[in-house]
């Protein structure tokens, strides 16, 4: 297959489109240690700064995507989960990633402390604050696809599993040096390990939670759009614009280092990319849903961007434009597709966030070996495959006690009410003439 | 008190969750001159136009806070002031603040110039900027208290008192050099100069103002909710998390350097104390008001969050992680008791802007001497109660001169037609079905 | 003009308010080249996520300014012609301005591609990155003025002209070195360039599409408001602010270097006198409307501090911050009668972009010898002339052969159906109580 596409598809696009990206060798960088140090921790400060931003677009994108009785419980979950992640992974999650032994399984139960040197090339501090919005984003996928069905606090307690101690140590098999690292897994950014997990977290709840009431017919399609309806498309898009440019700082970021000349291409040619592959991803699920149903869906354009950028995640630095463009585009198809699938499949996934984040994660990951000559598609099958069905099947079990304890679904009663009069007793729009 | 706490809290927990904070000490830093002037004219602006935005952030938490009558005015009355406070800042604040002599009270009545040389290790420009959307966000904290029966023209004319004459005169005495700093006051990045001096000003405005028509029954409690229902949770959210991340800006780029690698450790440090104190704040504030009136109060998360912030900004940098999460926790349950404090008070403050700037940041400037040996509780006190009296005294003499001239509080009538339709003649929302 | 300027007005005002803006002088910077590289691809790459976030304040800015009927599709064209212009600019944008002769008319159409080298001092793609959301920026503004009546697909397609095509050439004109630089024609960061180019592209849109159904009565005023009313003013707000905040971007990253300790005065500089602007526009408005018409009319106000914006883009360095706020302050009042001008004229331009980007933009072009003593009148009114006249006449020719073939307007059954029950089949908000 690699072979194939590196034979087939590669040389015939460079040959008409490709451009040569060819960087700057360098011998030696002429940057002094300390001022390599300070842009190092700046770029995770300014990266990270937008990263957490990303969290008040989701919390948009969520807001806007729910019925309009949902509305307030979202904001809550969102700032909510945002907070108990940061929390968690300064308790735990970032020496349970970073701990990790070479080749390892699993780090350390114990807090982050810091002990930043000029040698080490950036203050931990702001490496900590960078990983920790990653962790957080891995969350805030997860509030989406259950919302105005899940009750809040079990909720939240998820989330403190899940930014505590799940993705953690997912993120150490790769990032921390564990066994996933040394097995050549390949994925820069985390269409992976940040966005597949969320996902395949957010879909065990999915299957344990059941679907809104009457959101399905009996036939198995979906119910009529209309109580069913986002309750601002405005907040869709502002939240989309909002992850966008918070993924410029999280692929550019995940170069970890600006400090050289090098670095510094490095980074642009991300920005670059992880731009095309958005706008990619839009044109994509703008054409299909034209073409094919007739409309021109702006919600899953919305979401075809979503897909194309966690598609081009995972490889960020190595593809070309077109080859960026190209990896977006098949996300965002993705995204209008898998939506259709689990429609089909009597899934209620309330944002997309499944397709957006699973599918297209899967999609992006697998697409590595194409640009980058060092990966090849069997470590990134085992890669995928490992971390989802990790991911899946804890959280399923995590879910699963849950629910046969505390509870995790509203009374029918509540649901019908909304999950806003219910939770937070305060009505999200309160709109009069 | 200081010594109590010394004695049994911090050791105590710092054998089981603190963190050693011991930094990187530097005989000699090896970043030359003019590479440490543009690094820190660079974090200047980074962090100025972070800071900057929030003013956008205090515009959507009012927007939605408010009843749907009075979204427009507002809208107005953010943007106006923030363009007002920055026009002041040059044309008188900036040299009244810093033209002050040692141990002084007060600076001179001139306009900012640039007088930039590497040596003084920024751009005098970036400095202005930087400390210029420090006083805007002073006026910002005091529109949303005063909303939905305030004129707007009056309004905008204390704006321009207070970014230009009242904010500068305490800003002066302590960030100056004049003589709460001789006198040890340490307010790092201003939960009291900036926070309590908008929270007191708005306090005193709130009092000769009165609340809104039919807010409190004649038994002292607040009316029901419903007709003072806030517009719209998402704008309240995104609002918060917009401020959340202005923030970062804020109290990291307080720290005034990032030329060397001391600094920049010192910066990231405090990019996450910032977030550790709201996330205390969100959670603190979801925790007491489930437990303690039944629902999980989202608006109170939010304002907690922002009561977390205000309450670290004194001290983002000495704190460890967990002291950070408990200084912005305790920040985020006096958010939720001061609000029921105004309640019973009948003091009627839209947005809660006075619980969690002025309280709050009194609770931070107070809290300074726990993790900061240079700082004195006495000293903490001398700048609190001179700050908060001058502010509240003076604030209240010119909204009193106000009132008994000009006028500052709308009819009878245009209060219940809504200040949209009175002063802006544009209602906020217009959605139709 | 211009000496009676220079003779009454600058001397005048520097005896009063003016201040000593002279910099420091450097002989040679003491910078290394791959510091200073990085330095300058470090602000390409923050300031381009400046502007990059300015799309998503045109969609709030259109969408809140639209009725309730067209809501959704706004939000989609604004995201699908930020996608096509990224990969138009790509695809030949890029090459077709910078690939020019040296005083030349038209450049190469040939994809981007990287060659970066130290020597050249920033990375190739972060200046692509900043240039293509410049590009984007123009498309942008076409897209409010159309609204509510324009079919999207016809409307994408001339996105791809404008940014493929017609923004290419024209920018390579003066900043790709062409014919108007060999003029002498200056234009620090676009008032003409970018903010005019999309004006005019507009102007020739709305000429050949006419206005909404029943905007203007028989007697050639603007019907009441009521049926027109904009969605939501809290959505314009933000969308300003994002705006707002992206223009430091925009002018500060015009700079394009800030690897020295003079072009790091210089960034500062162009921020401080970038807010600034923006301000004088704001109260302009607010001061005008409010004298001249009764209200005080928050959705000029806003646009208000857009055509302060534009006015000093065109020379965002040299001016003082007085100069800078007066400068602003007439883009403001600018606005507000060149939106009574388009009334008069019956030309429905739904977000006001013509008044705010063509008519301020040739307001600070003008305005550039007053400051700058490197330009003159006559160059100035060639680049305003030649570029307006072209981009009008080819953006007409454009539209008229669109309109002749696949047609640009709805059917007015559509059309009062709303466009986006028709478009996108989802409306823009469902908020039910």
């Amino acid at each position: 297959m690699k072979k194939l596409l590196n034979k087939l598809l590669v040389p015939a696009v460079s040959s008409i489109f490709l451009l040569n990206m060819t960087s700057v060798g360098y011998a030696e960088t002429t940057v002094s240690a300390e001022v390599g140090f300070v842009f190092n921790t700046f770029l995770f400060l300014v990266c990270g700064f937008l990263v957490m931003f990303m969290a008040a677009g989701f919390a948009m994108l969520e807001a806007g995507s729910v019925t309009s009785k949902s509305v307030s419980v979202i904001c809550a979950k969102n700032i909510g989960l945002f907070s108990i992640a940061g929390m968690m992974f300064w308790l735990v999650g970032y020496n349970l990633a970073y701990g990790i032994p070479e080749g390892g399984y699993i780090g350390k139960f114990i807090p982050w402390s810091d002990a930043s040197k000029i040698e080490t090339g950036y203050s931990d501090a702001s490496d900590w604050y960078f990983q920790m919005v990653f962790c957080a984003t891995t969350v805030s996928i997860v509030s989406g696809t259950l919302a105005e069905r899940i009750k809040l606090w079990p909720f939240l307690l998820f989330a403190a599993i899940l930014s505590g101690i799940i993705y953690p140590i997912v993120m150490g098999w790769k990032w921390g040096g564990g066994w996933l690292a040394a097995a050549n897994f390949q994925d820069f950014a985390g269409s992976t390990l940040v966005h597949s997990t969320g996902g395949a977290a957010a879909l065990a709840g999915a299957f344990l939670l059941g679907p809104r009431l009457g959101r399905f017919t009996k036939k198995g399609e979906p119910a009529p759009m209309k109580p069913f309806a986002a309750s601002s498309i405005p907040l869709i898009t502002i939240g989309v614009f909002i992850l966008w440019l918070g993924w410029f700082g999280f692929n550019g970021g995940s170069q970890l280092a600006i400090g050289t000349g090098a670095d510094a291409i490095a980074v642009a040619k991300i920005f670059m990319n992880t731009f095309l592959a958005g706008a990619g991803g839009v044109m994509a699920a703008a054409t299909v849903t034209r073409l094919h149903f007739g409309k021109t869906d702006v919600i899953q354009m919305l979401n075809g961007c979503i897909g194309g950028l966690v598609a081009i995640t995972a490889e960020p630095l190595m593809p070309s434009p077109f080859a960026a463009i190209l990896i977006g585009a098949i996300g965002g198809v993705i995204v209008v597709y898998g939506t259709k699938l689990l429609f089909a499949l009597k899934i209620d996934d309330v944002v997309g966030a499944v397709p957006a984040h699973l599918f297209a994660g899967i999609w992006g990951t697998l697409a590595v070996p194409i640009t980058n000559p060092d990966a090849t598609f069997g470590a990134q099958l085992l890669g995928i495959v490992s971390i989802n069905v990790f991911v899946f099947v804890v959280a399923y079990i995590i879910w699963a006690i849950m629910k046969s304890t505390i509870g995790i679904r509203l009374s029918k009663e509540a649901e019908l009410k909304g999950t806003d009069v219910v939770e937070t007793g305060v009505i999200g729009y309160a709109i009069r003439d």
